[in-house]
């Protein structure tokens, strides 16, 4: 069994949740890998550096000053601390994007109606998974940022849920994986601020109606779209859990979180 | 025969001249490691966050921001553009710190008689070859910034050459190895500004005559110490070089640059 858990921008700004966070996925038993977001330290940046962000319908641009600022937090200091951080754990972690080693190639996301600029989105042959399944044999850990190459020289900036769902996927196709998504949240709640409203299993019929009824809305919806998806692809189980609960979700089926199911 | 070459500042600040660089680097047969140096950006970015750069005795202190700049900057956006470059060239690198597999792991340069901070110096030790010599055997090309990690969670800035003469003496330990180290000049030469100049061989015993004269002096001191010292300690070839002569110093025994030997 492989692990593959994602970790959210919330909880990577908060040391205290993401040492928490660290100490228990160091202790996952088995092959694992880590797919992070980027958090606030971005957007911080770019201000300083009089980068002024670019929102169209609630997504960022990507422009070539806005690439190399998240090239930099993402790929350089997000993840190297991180990787110094598990290694201090005892857990032999190597931080990736999908450039290294030609991991994941994604394809720029088209310029019509709207150009992103430097986004990827990924096809179903953008992940390589030969030698990520080398690192994971060889007993190391992958940690990938969410930058990712398009073969031709270019970084681009990727979602890191589609990251996380998509290496699923590709290690799948030879052996069992289980895929974590790990936020500030308890799981799916039926309301938003009652932690005790967990819906802790979802079935992919139910999807439209938790939609339709808006208990399901706005950045769950990709993230929920994600994961059956990735389930429709092999990937054994896809679990939604608050990051504290990592060790408990990569264990048990149903032991926390929300649960996904065809 | 394995290749490390480290590639300089100067370069890296050329778009060109790195461009030249990369293209024959990628066309280096055999398995082949890159070290990379820094340039102007991080100087620049410290000065755009108006963090001043500390300097005593013409080294540079460095601070929690600034481990951080470096950081984003050298392994992050230099690192992950050379990787994206040399991926598009079809060298199939991977871009790593040394806290990444826990390949290189220093030690924090002592706080006397000047506290340099987030410093890392090198031992015998430092170099964990493993899985570095596993990525070479899997047919990947590793792509070195100079950031390390002490073990403990911290990441530190650390020397270039260091790193390089350190990469080549440990993998000397099972096989042969050559040291390249590449920079705006042609080698050494007697005068520095005539390129006709060039010294082509250096013998250990002529070191101390260079530097009382003179020849040697500056940067290029620790350069050629390093380089004798990676010699006595097993590697079998080390060439100091401009950049755009990297295949031939890589391939023909004293075909360009400057020659060191024992």
């Amino acid at each position: 069994m492989i692990t593959v858990v994602k970790i959210g921008g919330n909880v990577i700004d908060s040391p205290e949740l993401l040492a928490d966070f660290l100490d228990k996925f160091s202790k996952i038993d088995g092959p694992k890998v880590l797919v992070h977001g980027g958090g606030k330290i971005a957007t911080e940046l770019s201000k300083k550096l009089g980068v002024e962000p670019n929102m169209v319908d609630g997504r960022r641009i990507t422009d070539a000053d806005t690439i190399d600022i998240v090239t930099m937090v993402y790929a350089g200091l997000v993840n190297k601390k991180m990787v110094a951080a598990l290694q201090s754990r005892g857990c032999n972690a190597i931080g990736l994007s999908g450039a290294d080693a030609n991991i994941i190639c994604g394809v720029v996301r088209p310029k019509e109606p709207i150009d992103f600029g430097f986004v990827a989105d990924l096809t179903d042959d953008s992940v390589h998974e030969d030698h990520l399944k080398q690192l994971l044999y060889d007993g190391l850990t992958p940690v990938f940022s969410a930058i990712v190459h398009d073969g031709n020289g270019n970084l681009l900036n990727c979602n890191a849920d589609t990251i996380a769902s998509s290496i699923a996927v590709a290690l799948s196709k030879k052996g069992d994986t289980k895929l974590v998504y790990c936020f500030e949240k308890r799981g799916v709640l039926r309301d938003v601020d009652d932690d005790a409203s967990l819906i802790s299993l979802i079935k992919k019929e139910e999807m439209d109606g938790l939609v339709s009824s808006g208990v399901v809305a706005k950045g769950m919806i990709p993230k929920l779209t994600n994961a059956f998806a990735a389930l429709s692809k092999g990937v054994g189980s896809v679990v939604i859990t608050q990051a504290e609960d990592v060790l408990t979700a990569a264990a048990k089926p149903l032991g926390c979180g929300t649960t996904l199911s065809l």
